[in-house]
């Protein structure tokens, strides 16, 4: 892959955010000069060996909601082979048990092509025993389960990736139409990790374009309509500290995005759709070096985020305009209660959201909900947990007699 | 890449036809078997080297004609880097310039991407002169330019491609939304001529589904309408002569597809959008063994056409009911007019077509205009024309200063 060189990025403490970079090759060549700048072409090439490196290392999560049997096979097909898949699903059980399509979808899939993977529902009871059983019980709702948000799903896969093993966790949403756009971006993932040069990175996936339906014909429309919002906000959050206006951040919606589980495990993840925005917000809490960091030794290093625009358009089922008001407004929200959003910002925010209509004169926004670190939980009762009481929870291990994939790759 | 294994294929003379192949995964890993079966899965892997070593022969042709920016630019980032680009334009020249622009975004894709392309236009008086002093008058109209059509386009490409020294061309169409199903075609056609294990080789695409808008929705259409008409038509005429019904052929109109050049260079393409069709009664006709053929090589040796199913949808601009209707009609034109088609089809084309509206009683459907084999140009002679005389003829090579692309390459 070759990527157009990064030349700008801002700091905020030890966060490193880079500009955003865009695609320009999806496949270099095999020409393995490891990310060393290009001969005055102002572009990287990330080689297919260390591609590789980090894909061994890589688990693709994919929240899974209702998609229908041919998306969910297009999906997998894009994510590169030595990426480890672990499907969280939140599908229907009834009247048809959408999520037993799915895990069979999953198995078929994994038996043609001989490779790995993990399914488990959201809801189902065992798993939220499991996490009950590991520490966590704020992931429960009064049901009894764990509760039904996107950032909760995220919250599980990260769980799951961490107890494999592997160095690194991806998301890729599982409503997309397009295979090649899912290699992209765990091929970014990649090359992301492997420039962030860091213990603790993460890369954040720019769509090129999202086709939308106007007038019966299609236009590739640059930006989406909740992102516009959440990056203009994140960026003012940021530019009231360093008295610069800047326009830097441009994911703070990106479902797909990747970072290293030493990252990861220490990020607090928010609920439901709050749960990206939240992650820019947490590494500021975290990393900014404006509160104290439980981590000196993440702000001896440097936390670089980088942004990656791919080249393939994003080409999505669309969810309606509620989904994404929903989605705007929960980014405001993790911002409105941050303790590091500076006066003048939050009261931006306020007015911002009444006049959106979000809010009426004198209410406040609603707080979203933030859960402990992944590394707070213990993963071995977790397994075990899941491994007897998850009836949904199941680990497909390819054509190779292996044994399960996390039971013997816990983390000592 | 992992394909599914294709247990049968059907023989016609020297020309097998497989069965279609799904794409399992877009990257199959590292793991170099070099498409021996996998383990009773009923899929091949190609891997990384084995596709690298057909990519570094392969030259792919984008035909074009008033495409956007935006769009070829996409189309450039999904062909991978070791194959060599050549661009044929038939676009306006005035009152904008639009080859112009398409130069220039080769151009500059080219520098920052460190690689190499040639761009032509179709109609530049040079070409014309050029085609004419290696030997093609048939190439050449009225006015004294190439002809306008897309099998021109493609001869234009497979005679730059022959004089580049490489081994394959393969053809991708510049009306592509999707950067990520352009790589899938290359490595698709890749897979395929490494796969075919004949000197004498072709790759077909079939898409997988083409996004249609239908009553304001997204519709993944499993068929493209001359598609059907036209891969009916062709296995009507192969079951006609071994008297089993057959749907072995599901490629008759692929625009997306490759050959070695060793096969290439001895077909008679044809002009316009009965290029593709063509292809397949052309093959039929010299190697089929109904007809003495003038390649005993060949008929001793084998050419295998192998059909591969992309997992990437095929999103382009639709080009309406006329364009279909056109292409759908030149495809029986030629089926009708071959020497080797059996009296029954004939007449059954003819009766089809007059119920079609597309014929009245009576009339015989048109000759469509073939062109000889462009192993009878003098490559030589071409190349020096081109080279003096077509002002829009352009070798880009990349950062690298090196020789023209073609003229040291040109086989003796």
């Amino acid at each position: 892959m070759r990527l157009a060189d990064s030349f700008r990025s801002e700091r905020f403490g030890a966060v490193r955010i880079h500009e955003l970079q865009r695609v320009i090759e999806l496949d270099s060549g095999a020409l393995a000069d490891a990310g060393r700048p290009g001969v005055s072409t102002g572009s990287r090439i990330v080689g297919p060996d260390a591609l590789r490196a980090i894909e061994t290392q890589l688990v693709i999560v994919v929240p899974c909601m209702n998609e229908t049997r041919s998306v969910i096979e297009g999906v997998l097909s894009g994510i590169p082979h030595d990426c480890l898949i672990v499907l969280v699903s939140n599908s229907d059980r009834g009247p048809v048990d959408r999520y037993e399509i799915e895990a069979q979808t999953v198995e078929q899939f994994c038996r043609l092509a001989g490779r790995s993977a993990i399914t488990v529902h959201q809801r189902d009871p065992g798993v939220a025993a499991a996490f009950k059983a590991a520490g966590m019980d704020e992931l429960i709702d009064d049901a009894g389960l764990v509760r039904a948000g996107k950032g909760e799903a995220m919250l599980v896969g990260m769980a799951l990736a961490a107890m494999t093993g592997r160095k690194y966790v991806g998301y890729v949403d599982a409503d997309n139409y397009v295979p090649g756009a899912v290699q992209e971006y765990c091929k970014a993932y990649a090359a992301g990790l492997h420039l962030a040069e860091s213990p603790y990175s993460m890369v954040r996936i720019s769509w090129h374009s999202k086709p939308k339906l106007r007038d019966g014909r299609l236009f590739f429309s640059r930006r989406g309509r909740s992102s516009e919002v959440t990056n203009e906000w994140l960026n003012r959050f940021v530019a009231e500290y360093s008295n610069f206006g800047t326009e830097v951040i441009a994911t703070g919606n990106a479902g797909e995005h990747a970072m290293s589980l030493e990252l990861g495990l220490k990020l607090r993840l928010a609920g439901g759709f709050a749960v990206e925005p939240y992650e820019y917000v947490d590494l500021f809490e975290q990393f900014g070096g404006i509160l104290e960091s439980p981590h000196p030794e993440v702000m001896a290093s440097s936390v670089p985020v980088l942004q990656i625009e791919t080249r393939n358009p994003h080409f999505h089922d669309n969810k309606g305009e509620e989904h994404v008001q929903g989605m705007r407004m929960q980014a405001l929200n993790v911002l409105y209660h941050s303790q590091i959003t500076l006066p003048a910002v939050r009261q931006a925010i306020l007015d911002f959201m009444v006049a959106q209509g979000a809010l009426q004169v004198g209410q406040e926004p609603p707080r979203e909900r933030t859960y402990p670190p992944v590394e707070t939980l213990a993963l071995d009762l977790l397994y075990d947990a899941l491994d007897a009481e998850a009836q949904s929870f199941r680990q497909l291990d390819g054509l190779v007699a292996e044994p399960p994939i996390v039971r013997e790759r816990i983390p000592a």
